[in-house]
């Protein structure tokens, strides 16, 4: 079985919403998605930037966030064909663990916690295929990588790109 | 710089040290660390085995472990020489994820969160160097395997041993 690696933020979970969700609830304004494209992680918004780099370590942040479209399903199926495994830079936020954990429960139940890994640098994860939304993760991977599509990777044209879970499961299924 | 993998639970932390101790309290009884010599995990305490098996999921587990000897000085010097990375099966048990990173920042202040990973299964690293206290760990890892002393595994002849962090300074120093 090839080893298939899939970043958590902005790929399964819609962490750009989380965002603009909790840019309205603290500021009153909704902002529109595509204000963020081609800007890095944060940085689309008007103002504010500090408050928003302080959204991730806030209560519930990772937890409550949305499934991005067709994830679970297609997620499903590649977990049938291929050694999957989670890989999420969690470490930097300390609370996320635990709220990520459950979320995965919550929505993906077809996974064990053998699959799961939480960790800084994904430099140390190796595997055949890896998606993931940002270069950084991308770059020192040793199989194929794709870039899954968020506002802050609109702009690049580094790898293979994958713009939503029915293009991954076109891909790979 | 070489990519050393250095495990938490029997190799930095004193976990037999710790089912001993909630042995104890929970029994009464101190049982000396020699009668578990060769036996599977938990399987050499005299009796209560299915209580034992819970401990891990008791909070303050994690924790409040003891830190091996020479553990931290060692630790130290290799982090100037070596990418290090603490690789930690944690995500079997939820509640030692927050537990494990408090107790890095704690007694290892020079390790950063992304030399951090918390996973499931350990075949997804690699490496140039793994220590680890159990083989299912180290045999599917592509660098040298080194196996860490702990009651368990003296039994064992698969890889080369390290008995201490003095042998690890030894080595790797």
């Amino acid at each position: 079985m090839k080893r298939l690696i899939v970043d958590m933020d902005d790929v399964m979970a819609d962490a750009t919403g989380q965002f603009i969700n909790y840019y309205e609830k603290e500021f009153g304004v909704r902002i529109d998605r595509t204000i963020l494209n081609g800007k890095g992680e944060g940085e689309g918004f008007p103002e504010n930037h500090s408050t928003i780099a302080e959204f991730p370590y806030r209560e519930n942040f990772f937890r409550t966030m949305a499934v991005n479209d067709h994830c679970q399903e297609v997620l499903e199926n590649l977990n049938k064909k291929y050694e999957v495994f989670i890989v999420s830079a969690a470490v930097e936020y300390p609370m996320s663990l635990s709220e990520k954990l459950q979320w995965i429960k919550e929505h993906f139940p077809f996974l064990t916690w053998k699959q799961i890994v939480f960790c800084g640098s994904k430099a140390i994860v190796h595997g055949d295929y890896m998606i993931d939304d940002l270069v950084h993760n991308l770059e020192h991977f040793n199989g194929e990588k794709y870039i899954f599509s968020a506002p802050h990777n609109l702009h690049l044209n580094h790898f293979n790109r994958l713009n939503n879970w029915k293009e991954v499961g076109e891909k790979f299924l």
